[in-house]
């Protein structure tokens, strides 16, 4: 069957470990190649800036890998199973273009800090995709406020009548808590913006390397000094982004699972567009919330990817161990996974259709209750003894209803903050696509 | 890149959506594809002997599902992505074989009773098979022990030297170990045998049904019989199995652990074969233990994959949610990689080589403190006072060590037990083989 | 502040390292103290009957230790800081009784063994205890179900209205749910069911014991042969227990959300007794299902301690580390908190009052739409044409719903299954009680 | 027995699930009483200042929450179990003091954001505090590097040797990791920085708040605006700091395995203080390094605390539900733990003994080999043949080592970067004693 380990009984013992061995790290490393590319082609830049290799070779070495980049951004560039990672087949392919020269780009450096070097890299470009993802789904959400500014809600607290709400109170709710952690992302960045490269195999290299020069030719703020620390955070910096992912899928996971209880037969409260509802093979009047309820499932299963990424990361002492392995496949999931989360989001805003009459015809009466109390004791009676005093009206039936002071939004300022986390992100982006731009511009044509 | 999800900028919504749903169904429900056509052709049969389809076309559908399951086997049945799921591809498949009759199969059953009735012969299996998977490493841990029954080993406390052990006590304690989660099969086969088919969407069929024909059509003891309980045992199934995998790997993580210690220079008990070593590719004098590294972490990675399906299966009400959907994937990928991780630990124990002079040298005299103190107790002072007098003694630089009677290790009987284990093993298997052929035997030839 | 760690600023070094090398193990060890006690007096009465202490010594300890089990029994035995831990302590009490035959009891044992006998014994108890819990609530759905068997219940899926249903069927899902962990049990039990006392330090005593007397002086039916498994099995027993109560509570979970929900304005299908609601501080109006909510709580927070259990008992070599010592508190409290869930869950569920009107109101026609297609189909209709003709009559108004055959419920025979369980778990607390009693009968008055 | 849940059989239904309902909260919320004091003076004075209590009331009410912080900070508050929760108990307290003036203090608010409000008090507080114990741990880190900047260390990757090290290389590494969590401490400070007063029960208040006001008399910079996105942070900033809690804890996890292997009889790199082991009850000999393997276990214990946070806050529509009250009691567990953590760890490491001759012996000529190959490539070989000819010289016995280049440790500016992180933390705290001290000023003497 087709979910059979790849034990094939027959195999001898070797071919069979060298499986286990590699894994999935063929397919997993094509995610890497694009970022493993870039970081190699500064290495061999440096190195032919510093004198470690002579001009010539290094500027083959950095076109040889524009090519390679182009190609693996294409999706055109293969991991062969007996190459068992993209570092080896990325030497590879130099060595089968360049010769010699190939065999010359490992100079001090390891697989160790490559791979570094290429996750922290694609961290860094990922984080940027997720920001604008989420940027995406705040922006939804602000429109939607806007659109249904004054639109009734009840406001419910354990799911119970409490108070009385607006559309535009539950749209901005979710702007302002995506805001929050796009705000965070800046440090998130302050992370990730310091160039692994040149820590070798966590011991520095024993030849004198120009680390800082290696970090600006990728567009690196700073260089992680500690090779050590460059191991260490093998793991960490994966569940630093985890957990940002997982933050902004959390709150997402409240609004989905209020739109699918807001259109259940029993709320009423809106209509999802046909392309978010699918039917059932077996009763004909089904149409079932299908996306709203894998987006829903999705936050849940993003807190469980960060759960394998704290299990495999931890339990270890300091260095490289080949247990890292098994960070990268999880940890590329996770990313794409909460990426689409915020886009499907962001695409499913827009279409919902609000009942606004039988969200108004759900806000009764006794959802004022608190602002009778209130206004009571604001004219002098002391709160405790108002609420008693309202309860009892209720109780009696006597209570009448008093509209409460609808507190104001905000959503001008909320779009503004909202548009300079856009900014910062693009910001971000464009340097690093300047920097790439002239790190390659210096290889051969 | 290539791990970019699936979000093209210029799909429109309902393709993009359509993905979204659909999601890894096309590839996981591969794996349940076999089981589906079994469980669909039980269904097909009980139809016919029980009149609601008349019985040459019930023949006809047990035939051609026949020969779809052998396809599925074979790995040549495919899912399109329009298809959606495996159910949908093979109701598909069977009227395309069949026409009309193809359209009759899915009378008085639901996708929902359909997947878990795949999802529980595919469990059923894959119990049998992570079963011997984890006899055949208890068995080399057995030989192992027989091999090296008497060959001095330190045993440590807080990694610490603390008394004196054998290879053989090490062997056999965690042969005993796995046969404790054999011991524990029958039950987790208690849950899984039990037919969910007949619950259609988890209310039960308008039409009566048969459902004790179709539970021993499919080589099943029992019906589930609550058809909601069908439903909310979504999850729990495989959260048990997942469970039982993950207990036997925590006790297998902790041979890998030391038999990573034993092989560091500092420790120098043992070597690994060269099939389980790999180099470096910055140092030329290195051999790692990858595979041994790589088990290790796969034990942490089954723990984190339970944990996706913690998060997934809860946190909803009763009966079937799209939700569930998600569950498929990782709970795949946990059974694979929990077998492979016990088959690989048979295959790496067998090449061991142990160091006996090295592991002899390593058992100093102090490993014989707790003897010491014991005899004398045995003597007549009490033991708290023959404690602080060997202390005493160690201290002093007087501390004469005195062999400890060797406990018996039982092997012979622990062997039993483990192929006492293995015949059940075989047996379940051999009865659903049998009923399997009896099944699909009525089918047109 | 209260929840400051113990970290006095002034405190010298040794301590501050003492407190926190003790933790909470004066506390949780209450826990345990019972059990070790009884421990205890077999390891004493074995090595007099053995004559490893003389006869009078060893009825002393017996003695003494009965008295000491009935003062944990009743609360009245504490565990200074300074003791560091429950065995500790128990020592020391036996020495303040017992003078120099106090100092006798630790002869050819450890503490490492001693923990284990004092948690098996405490696990032992506790699967029991929480086996009745689980029948409570199994009961009490069952009984809710005979009380409720024909009252209409809409059927959903995906939150929306699927088919017919009743509260009789909703009840005997879940007994019949909770029904599979109580046939469950007794795999854990044998897992339990084997006594570690003999195993010292991991590698056996350096005199020979008679292991098989002290297993069944305590009521064990078999030794936990291999030492170093007694000591690999720290965790995986809990573990185990820990995989039972999440599962039990992974079903209730189901029940609570639906009745949660069931019982808000919007479904309006039940009240929930006073005695388990609250109300606001600022909403005079309001009644919040606290208790219903606190036990959804529970469950999640269960399987969260189950996820300390995973993290905390992984990643190590094989034997005993100090690590297993945080294993004990979070285990302790996950079977506290997994009984209470248990049976509140128990208490609550005779409580609700139904509301039938509403939920036969709620019973929509389109209910019934799968029915009408069944039947269709069962008179000939192929079974896809006979949905797309009533998904056509639903659009088109013309749909007329008629009956489906109403599954039976086998009440009866779920009440027995429930009964032979709870049968099971009497006979086995019966036999450790017997157990007890006869030992310490040896014991001086 | 003690942990018996409190379930006692003969309770009326009432007294059970009060007890249920309530829970720890008596408890964990004496944590919370001096944050919850705070919070409620400002309330208090801002309704004063407008206008919505009379100023001489709210006067007395700011003098009577002075007096009551001061006893919830020395311990001498106590919550009564029927009083369910610190809010109503301070309520209590303030009614027993001022009579009907104390029954004025609940207008405009509910106890949803006064826990709120008293949480993000208390976090704000303890993330100073953690940032302080993370502060004192990279130090001990740095000065170890200062003390040993020299002293040889085999630097291993796969726990084999592989490159030279250095104890100040190790001692670097940590004090940078542990930097980069104090560098991400001011982005966690701003999700707290926001004040979450005057949200009411989650819909805003009914009278207008001048929220601003009570913002800034907290020392908080903002406001957290949306009344809704206040209860939605619910769990979000628990796991925000949770998650760098966990994230500094993974890197000293990775110190504290390593000091535990060296310090084991095979690797004898260094011995620990007497303070930090403890003897064997069994085995006169030991001396195990017990606070090492609880400060080890302690971070796996709070990536599960975590992981309880996760299953606690997830799963759940928007707004409050009781579900969140079970998520202060390990929220406090952690932050505590946490701490713990932090300073045991600067409290060991001045102690270490550093064995630098066996350190220095361990250094055996094979770990220069990388350092070869690269001063081979440098010369001009391309590094790949280079390694093949070193790996060559080893196997044929002609190896001869070379020494490699130093890297510099960059510990002085590694230093001024911890001191500007303290002096960041120290700031922050000063601003908030002030600003506490003008809130209270203003309040009867």
């Amino acid at each position: 069957m087709s979910d059979k380990p790849l034990w094939a009984k027959d195999l001898p013992l070797d071919m069979e470990l060298h499986r286990f061995t590699v894994g999935a790290d063929p397919v997993t490393d094509l995610s890497l190649l694009a970022s493993d590319a870039a970081g190699s082609a500064a290495h061999a830049r440096m190195l032919g800036e510093t004198g470690l290799l002579p001009e010539p070779e290094a500027r083959a070495l950095v076109g040889a890998l524009r090519d390679l980049r182009a190609q693996a951004l294409a999706g055109e560039l293969v991991i062969r199973p007996e190459e068992e990672d993209g570092h080896t087949a990325l030497e590879h392919a130099l060595e089968a273009r360049l010769g010699t020269t190939g065999r010359r780009i490992h100079l001090a450096r390891s697989r160790n800090d490559q791979v570094q070097t290429a996750l922290r890299l694609f961290m860094r470009e990922r984080a940027l995709d997720l920001g604008e993802a989420v940027h995406a789904a705040a922006a939804a959400f602000l429109d939607l406020a806007r659109r249904e500014e004054a639109s009734a809600l009840p406001g419910y607290t354990h799911l119970r009548k409490a108070m009385p709400a607006t559309w535009g109170m539950w749209g901005a709710a979710f702007a302002e808590g995506l805001l929050e952690e796009l705000e965070a992302l800046p440090a998130l960045w302050g992370r990730l913006d310091r160039c692994p490269l040149g820590a070798a195999a966590g011991f520095g290299s024993p030849v004198p390397l120009a680390r800082g020069r290696s970090a600006s030719l990728l567009g690196f703020t700073r260089v992680q000094a500690s090779p050590m620390d460059v191991m260490n955070s093998r793991g960490r910096h994966e569940q630093a982004l985890a957990a940002w992912i997982v933050s902004a899928a959390g709150t997402l996971e409240k609004a989905l699972w209020d739109l699918n209880l807001y259109s259940t037969e029993a709320f009423g409260f809106i209509s999802l567009p046909d392309a978010f509802t699918t039917g059932s093979s077996l009763m004909p009047q089904k149409r079932n919330p299908d996306a709203l309820e894998l987006a829903r499932a999705r936050c849940r299963e993003l807190r469980g990817l960060a759960g394998v990424l704290a299990h495999l990361a931890g339990g270890l002492p300091s260095s490289y161990h080949r247990d890292h392995q098994f960070l990268k496949a999880p940890f590329v999931e996770l990313v794409a996974k909460g990426e689409e989360l915020f886009r499907v989001t962001a695409r499913l805003l827009p279409g919902l259709v609000i009942h606004r009459e039988a969200c108004e015809a759900a806000c009764t009466q006794e959802l004022h209750a608190a602002a009778r109390a209130c206004r009571l004791a604001a004219e002098g009676l002391p709160f405790r003894d108002a609420y008693v005093q309202v309860a009892k009206e209720i109780q009696d039936g006597t209570f009448v209803p008093e509209p409460a002071a609808a507190a104001g939004l905000q959503l001008e300022r909320t779009g503004e903050s909202l548009d300079a986390s856009r900014a910062w992100i693009r910001d971000r982006r464009a340097a690093i696509d300047t920097a790439f731009e002239s790190l390659f511009a210096w290889g051969n044509p």
